[in-house]
């Protein structure tokens, strides 16, 4: 009987597939108990076998669907080819950052630190307060909800010295993630065509928005303290760019941090040729010495466009940043986020705003810091001990990276290839140079990786480079 | 005592605010009760006095910070003039979609539907649901989290008819919402200076994405029932446009709906022509009389770039769209996405999902059909009863809105002003069309106001109307 069942729904869902459009949903388990007079476990039985004879597939989650014919053609885009043209940009390969590494593998190349270094009690709880808010069912304006624009206009403020008027509310403008917000500066501050000045090694991901946006990349050697303003000074006035990009503290991947007086000298620099110094703030929260001082508080005449974002350090879901920016600079960015993307969902700007107002930030920060610095502490030493031939010019203040430098003469494609073969992921420098690297470097990061796995990391590059 | 006690903690911060720089956090009450050993009262007290010295600002949920001095000295931003140069695209003023009206005035200028059509008991359990997985502390794929994908793909497959196969979980990328996906859309299938043949009217995210992407417009006359497919042919034959944008159902701002005949007949054009239709399902969920039926599930050869939102029926604060694209293209707007936002919130992706796949999103579309028809229908009466000379062309299928032609020599723009000083909020034409105005429109949204408040409506564009 349950038998005979069985094979009356396999019939009947068998016609009804023949004439179903591939994709089609499957009616539900309770529906088809209903309509077949089945028992739950009869519906279920027909279903697997109608999965195993390759008609339908399950989506765990979603529903059962008629799974597309085999003989689908084969379709030629070839057509595209011709319709697209070649790319404006060089169509990136992923970064090595981004790639996902086997479970068992030491990963030191991913951009974020461990889940466990987060603030994750904070971020349920925030997330869980602002699904009963307002922000669950409305949309929020174009510039972020105030209250967020005026804690990230009261962050760079703190750090004004006395005489600067400090930025307001109204000039930080809330965006979804800095790399949106970098797309966005360069498209609007920069242009296709013309030139922008980073420092070398910068950030690929500023490098790859620059691309997107036509921007023509003008390289500033820079390490531990920051480029020789001398430079700066030169390449503004060989290149008539009106626009510098950098990342003045703890700079990923060197790790190096601008001086004061570098940071005031670049600025001045800046003032004198009429352009905007771009401060890439990504590790204000990922300070272990010291604490992070950006260069743009010491601006107020508009210069300094300030990108800060809590991706880092509050969660990877909650993509919540800020461009603070002043004067004609502030329109065109706006109007450029609002073509782009109209406005970022005030839910996650909500939560973000209460995960950085509770109490439990600043106790949240602090343990961060003293997680960094053990980490970082723990794979320097490692290295030391077990890798002496990997040297880390610069050992950083803050942020989530070691940048190490290969003897002369490595390949550092083959060592990053032989490293991973050996179950250690890490990344090749070349991907944070705007043109040929300076050097065979490559980028540990010490902020994700299990830690007491760090002496294996380092033995198993020594392995490798004294095979190379 | 107490009073001595408020002077003394008064005394204090004016010292400390003396030297700390504008915009610092002054210590909690929390904090000063516990300094100054006194009563949370008496804090209250001095916190108050130092506010109305205007020496302070209370940030409500934020903090209290010292306020920037009032004699900030004015800055002159106009070394930016020449930093920036002129604009690449007109800056659009803000759309009248996207001001915010009077409490108490009738809003049928919004381009969403009011929060009580929204799934909110779905969207606020599915957010809570997903504050607890771990998509709200990793990070996603590029792409987006792999079910979401399968579902946008299943969802445009059941369309699809025998022969056609369906596009599939690959081709879905999942997208921080369809303003989003039209810049990546036009900056990577088109680019500068490259035509794009637009319906007229259309919508005007669409031409703000496109003027930000430097694309050039092509308006083809487009009215119920959709564009003459001779014109289409034309058009592309005339420009070598290789991509056509449109909204074939329930258009924004018409409510037009292509015909099944046009559908294939614009289709087989932009295959003859080796080009994109780039479909804008943007009301896919919003159906009254029957179902939405893309004309991109007829294609199997990569000519259709399908778009598809679940902003306007699920959440505005759900972010959450996706482009289904196939072949090269395909690859070129995720590298597009990948460099203007590396990834979409899988927060966001996670609680998407959740309501989609509930069975209360098939009985809350059901309701939103009841209620879309209720408005719409009361408000096509309203008008015929009490604004007989405000013409509704075509009756939507879907969608939000109508679209009416005001009497011939009708000044829109003032017609749209004088109604808001009576109440009335509603939006010109003028902000649909690619080109001139091909007559007096303008826009009245009925899913959005009071529908009770509809015949008043009405009566005072009609007495507006009688008065110009």
């Amino acid at each position: 009987m349950s038998q005979d069942s069985t094979e009356r729904i396999i019939e009947g869902l068998r016609a009804w597939i023949s004439t179903a459009p591939p994709g089609s949903r499957v009616p539900s388990n309770r529906a088809l108990t209903a309509q077949y007079g089945a028992s739950p476990v009869t519906v279920q039985k027909a279903m697997r076998r109608l999965a195993a004879l390759d008609l339908v597939e399950s989506r765990p989650g979603v529903g059962t669907f008629v799974r597309a014919a085999r003989a689908a053609r084969p379709v030629d885009y070839g057509w595209q080819t011709a319709a697209l043209g070649a790319p404006q940009a060089r169509i990136g390969a992923l970064s090595s950052t981004q790639r996902s590494a086997t479970p068992d593998a030491i990963g030191m190349h991913s951009g974020y630190p461990a889940v466990e270094l987060l603030p994750e009690r904070l971020v349920r709880q925030a997330l869980a307060r602002a699904a009963r808010t307002e922000s669950a069912v409305t949309r929020s304006p174009a510039a972020g909800i105030p209250e967020l624009q005026a804690w990230f206009a009261s962050e760079l403020a703190s750090a004004a010295p006395a005489g600067v008027t400090p930025a307001s509310s109204r000039d930080a403008l809330v965006i979804s993630g800095s790399q949106s917000g970098l797309s966005s500066i360069f498209r609007a501050l920069v242009g296709p065509g013309r030139p922008l000045l980073v420092e070398s090694p910068t950030y690929w991901g500023a490098m790859l928005a620059a691309e997107q946006a036509g921007v023509r990349l003008v390289p500033i050697p820079t390490g531990d303290g920051g480029p020789d303003p001398a430079e700066v000074e030169r390449a503004f006035a060989r290149t008539g760019a009106r626009a510098f990009y950098a990342q003045p503290t703890y700079a990923n991947p060197t790790g190096a941090s601008w001086s004061r007086d570098t940071g005031v000298a670049v600025l001045d620099i800046v003032r004198a040729h009429g352009a905007f110094l771009i401060e890439d703030d990504w590790a204000h929260d990922l300070a272990i010495d010291g604490d992070a001082r950006p260069v743009s508080a010491l601006d107020d005449d508009g210069h300094a466009i300030h990108l800060r974002s809590l991706t880092k350090s509050v969660s990877p879901a909650l993509r919540v940043a800020a461009v603070i920016a002043r004067g004609p600079a502030r329109e065109r960015i706006l109007a450029d986020r609002a073509a782009e993307s109209m406005y970022v969902s005030g839910l996650l700007q909500t939560a973000a705003l209460d995960v950085v107002t509770q109490p439990g930030w600043r106790t949240h920060l602090r343990g961060f810091r003293e997680q960094l610095r053990e980490r970082r502490d723990l794979l320097l030493e490692s290295l030391a001990v077990h890798a002496p031939h990997a040297a880390v010019e610069i050992v950083p203040r803050g942020g989530l990276n070691l940048w190490a430098r290969l003897p002369d003469g490595s390949d550092v494609e083959a060592v990053v290839r032989e490293c991973e073969l050996r179950g250690l992921v890490i990344s090749p420098g070349r991907e944070w140079f705007p043109a040929e690297p300076s050097g065979p470097y490559v980028r540990l990061n010490y902020a994700n990786a299990d830690p007491s796995r760090f002496p294996e990391a380092a033995a198993i590059l020594d392995a490798v480079l004294a095979a190379s």
